[in-house]
């Protein structure tokens, strides 16, 4: 494997902002954009359980119907080249008992049935007690949703590292969003709902400074 | 800035692996673990709030205080070059009208008084319509997690990027741990969480082949 120099790396991050506007005119290359999309799938889950979907919404008369509900990506969601939704995975599908996580494990993981038992009944406590997460429903579309955040920044780095420009998006109305999902884009908003958004392209404007908190406020040594 | 190669860069996620018992006579060097606190610290947030904090436990002793809370961790506590706990911010300063989150307008991101404001207004309505997060304290808490999972998430694969194992680590008693936090590591557990823990190393096992969804079944073009 090619080792990856700090700097280099580094690089990349100072690069990366929040870009709210791209060129309308420059597409990101199939290739390119497939390595963002791996990036998010061989991303790290929780027991992996993989909990996303990603809809990559090219068709410029769906973009135009998040719009009116996406006040982070006014300008963004008409240019990017690339409109990312991430879907998180809901209830029905994420509870221990599911179906999806008895394929997950035997036909993605390809556990033995006597494993398969073992590993729900360790997901089942890890639910119900050690993080609570059937509390509520929110408690673990929430929790699905961290690990698409796992994805999402991976997927921005990747970008970074490839000089593409990105910008997560929560600017949206959730509620609306969701419904908007179910009548127009034929989701099943039973089992999936927005975690979050993100834009993909080229930047026109020159960024702001990068502002962060010092790491000596941010990091303590025990 | 170097660009790096699609191919350089997913070999890094495909060296990166949920890394369970480290080589513990192996230590990361300090400037390259360096280089993954930066990653984390140059991750994006959303409204560039950063509600995260890293605690680098390499005291043995207190890595022994998490060991009976952690099930998640028994290989990896004793033997990991660099243990981290990432704690999120909870409402008292993620609320729209904390001292915080003035205090990062003001003196992080430099805002003039009247954009503190108006800037202000907008993260409440978020808060309180778009995403309803102060529906609970935990639904807060969860959507300062979901910004740490992607400081955690960078800060993986950049390690993965330099050769260097890592973990994180859900598997944990979020109560136990939380008590633990106040008590021996003197946290304010007020004001902080526990989001999600990660270890950071060199492995001795080969790790196993890596299981995915394919692509196809994760991502649908619109």
């Amino acid at each position: 494997m090619a080792v990856i120099t700090p700097e280099t790396i580094l690089d990349a991050y100072r690069f990366r902002h929040a870009c709210k506007v791209f060129d309308p005119d420059k597409k990101i290359p199939d290739d390119l954009f497939r390595t963002i999309l791996e990036s998010g799938r061989l991303s790290p889950s929780s027991f992996g359980f993989e909990p996303w979907r990603f809809l990559i919404v090219q068709n410029p008369e769906l973009r135009q119907k998040l719009l009116p509900v996406t006040w982070g990506a006014q300008r963004s969601l008409p240019t990017a080249s690339h409109y990312v939704v991430i879907l998180a995975r809901k209830t029905p599908s994420m509870i221990w008992s599911s179906e999806y996580i008895t394929h997950m494990m035997r036909d993605v993981h390809h556990l033995p049935p006597e494993a398969v038992e073992a590993r729900r009944q360790k997901y089942r406590r890890f639910q119900e007690k050690d993080f609570r997460l059937l509390e509520t429903p929110r408690a673990l579309f929430d929790w699905a949703g961290k690990q698409c955040y796992i994805a999402l920044g991976n997927m921005m780095t990747t970008a970074a590292m490839m000089e593409i420009d990105s910008c997560a998006v929560e600017g949206f109305e959730a509620d609306a969003l969701e419904r908007i999902m179910a009548e127009e884009f034929g989701i099943d908003t039973e089992t999936f709902g927005v975690a979050v958004m993100a834009a993909f392209g080229y930047r026109i404007d020159s960024p702001k400074p990068k502002t962060r908190q010092r790491l000596e406020s941010i990091v303590e040594w025990l």
